[in-house]
């Protein structure tokens, strides 16, 4: 009777795991197909990019974008779209800059530069010293203020070209720019310049933010990102001759924090209303180019996502929201915000997906969850295999759903192919035309596949089955 | 005493896993760090593409390759490089075609064509006619003489966007253009136009090979490709008026075969010189960009196989030849001729590796082999992992490699992510510019991994072991 019993719930397991996978298969067929046949990711891209441009918080694009998102998610027949209102910083770059090195014999050689979000200006005139090279802060503390007062430090470390995944060799690099100034400013420096973020050799600035931490403003001096090529040019000219000065202009400014919005659009679970699934990108972007894969690819990709569910019919049982943080770039205050407010409110947020590493070739996730919810996770492996998506790993989700966190909640960041991001991050080469359209509508139909399941089957489905 | 040797047996199978395991792990690293710090793949590429340019076989093109491709082999210092003598067709696409539609009113649009390689020309004045718009060889052969005669046959079936590989949409649809005219010619049409195998609606015709079997000269037809956008122009023209005619000039022509050359170069064994492994590349082109995907990148790569290990000091036991094959578009004479030489002096060879596939970011291999084989390969996918190498099919692998079969050796096909490839595939687009340094550098590494095990395990040794 036991074994009898034992084998009617065996077959049983059996037939509904046969039907689930089977529905699964059919539906993530289904999402594929839309998205790449008839998707609406690449066009949204395209007006982005291409009829608003740059966004960066604050910015007239950035409030273009908040319209236009509100508008278009408001057309994808959401049950609900809204504005959350949020106080952002407003950083201005202002003219173009200008640099040049000039020999000890007075022949200058112009370089291509571009001023750190968040830096002050220079001087009107200018600002021109000597250099001294370093790559990272060991190296400027050996120097000390003997060597460094007065001067300009030029931090040169390279972002390391045999680290497979490039984020790897971002987070080896990005010190430099991030907290340069606040570490050369403790040796007397008065001014900064820092090799572009970019692992090929090119002429292009690729800014990004970096801090101040709590200096007064009058300790504060100017900080600016100069192109692979030109790093390059600056230290063998150092080698040939120590004395040789640089000179740069910028006028950017900080303004006071203006009203600015995270939008975000809803699908109400039939189920479990009162049960939240968060996916999203950041509307901001910065001011070089027009933030096409930084971060215009997850934003459309997350609109996608709700409106593919609508699309093929998907009724899911928990809320879906898509949220289109602002000011992920230079404050994180919409990602903040987010989160305050569900806290406050008491929403229970399950899953939070993030697309904020390119619109390119999606090759899996990374899972900031529990082992259980992990092991969950790795039973859909199969699902994803005809879709070439392999990458299953535990670790960072992104920025912007971070505070999002709890011991129990999934939070996931979607991994697209990493190998050209950094030829395009934060520079002015970050255009619509750098993004594929396969590659753009992959991503979206990956990330929809995975919400589809998580709303399916709940997080940590595995552990009650087993319980 | 039994269980004492076993253990000890054991004991030792275990040890020598573990230390090879640990090998092998740094000499991944080491492969990989030397191709993305140090490699010269990307300079080659750079070189053959924008110096020397397209390579139809009978070319000049062609001819520069094998002289500059055999002169670097000779800088490497491999034990022995040289050409191999092979017979190769000779076509000439001659003056830019010219296309244009013509309403029934008399208005005429001009579109973007190109000639089929191995199609005649039309008359020097061109060919006008009216068309038919057919999507496979069933509706043809339902619309009959009555409908074809005398016209314009019009092939225009797309790739189908939503199959996630890229070569199957490309294998689903590439008949069209191989047999079109053949197909065509049967029912009394004088010209076919087939749309471009190309996943995106663009402006740029996309040439490839096609045949007219054994039909003598008076009975082919000319036959030329027409831009994604174009075709979509011509479909909707002739639906409205289906009276349209449709004009085009093309001057190409098939000359008498040229003597060409195969370029080897080997790394002589030193345990097993007898024993033979492949891996290569096609050197020809065809004429419209500078085939730089197709397949500059797989030449380049497998060059940089053989400078790899030369460069690391892995003194293989078999001998391992770079095979840069001529005429793989328009013959695959090379490939043919390889395979008979190796075949008359008894050379043995156990495995051949072919990238032709572009030089976009690898994802893996697929294998012609046996199931032994390939279940070896299957446990050397952790060595893999951290290079997000993740792809192991059984599958074909590459047509140049592919008269070596035989029921014992292995045949495998570098698989890059294929999202990108027909954007460029035989077109004018197909230049320097599209590839990334890093791609194709992670390329080239994980080949020289694939080659450097099994140049290690040899074939089969899964097997041998349990035996």
């Amino acid at each position: 009777m036991k074994f009898f019993k034992a084998s009617i719930l065996f077959f049983s397991l059996i037939c509904s795991t046969v039907l689930f996978s089977q529905t699964d298969e059919a539906m993530f067929k289904n999402i594929y197909k839309a998205s790449l046949t008839n998707g609406k990711s690449y066009d949204w891209l395209n007006y982005l990019s291409n009829q608003i441009g740059s966004r960066l918080s604050g910015s007239l694009g950035a409030e273009r974008a908040v319209a236009w998102a509100k508008e278009e998610l408001e057309k994808v027949g959401l049950d609900k779209v809204w504005l959350q209102p949020v106080m952002v910083p407003k950083w201005v770059r202002g003219a173009k800059e200008y640099a040049y090195i000039k020999s000890s014999e007075g022949k200058t050689t112009t370089v291509n530069i571009c001023a750190l979000g968040g830096s002050v200006a220079t001087p009107a005139l200018g600002l021109k010293a000597k250099v001294v090279e370093v790559h990272n802060f060991e190296e400027l503390e050996a120097l000390g203020k003997a060597q460094v007062e007065g001067k300009i430090v030029f931090y040169n470390r390279p972002m390391q070209a045999d680290l497979i995944q490039t984020f790897e060799a971002y987070g080896g690099c990005v010190n430099q720019r991030y907290q340069g100034a606040l570490e050369a400013i403790k040796y007397g420096a008065i001014g900064v310049i820092v090799r572009s973020m970019n692992l090929r050799l090119d002429d292009l600035p690729h800014t990004g933010s970096m801090t101040y931490g709590d200096l007064p403003i009058g300790k504060r001096i100017p900080s600016a990102a100069i192109s692979t090529n030109d790093a390059e040019l600056l230290s063998t000219m150092l080698k040939l001759d120590p004395s040789i000065e640089f000179f740069f202009r910028q006028n950017c400014k900080q303004f006071k924090d203006v009203l600015s919005y995270n939008v975000i659009g809803e699908i109400t679970g039939s189920e479990f209303p009162n049960e939240y699934m968060v996916v999203g990108g950041h509307l901001d972007s910065w001011d070089l180019g027009d933030g096409s894969h930084d971060d215009g690819a997850g934003v459309v990709q997350s609109m996608e996502v709700l409106r593919l569910l609508k699309e093929l019919g998907i009724k899911p049982k928990r809320s879906i929201r898509v949220v289109l943080f602002m000011n992920e770039e230079n404050g994180l205050r919409g990602g903040t915000k987010y989160a305050e407010e569900a806290k406050q409110k008491g929403e229970k947020h399950l899953f939070a997906l993030e697309s904020d590493a390119g619109g390119f070739t999606p090759r899996g996730f990374s899972f900031d969850c529990t082992d259980a919810v992990f092991n969950q996770v790795l039973g859909w492996r199969h699902l994803f295999k005809p879709y070439l998506i392999h990458f299953f790993e535990k670790g960072g989700s992104g920025a912007d759903v971070g505070p999002l966190k709890t011991n129990t909640n999934v939070l996931a960041g979607l991994r697209p192919d990493s190998q050209r991001y950094f030829d395009h991050h934060h520079a002015s080469n970050d255009t619509f035309d750098a993004v594929n359209k396969r590659e753009l509508e992959l991503g979206a139909a990956t990330m929809t596949a995975l919400v589809y399941l998580f709303d399916k089957y709940g997080v940590n489905n595995v552990m009650a089955l087993k319980n």
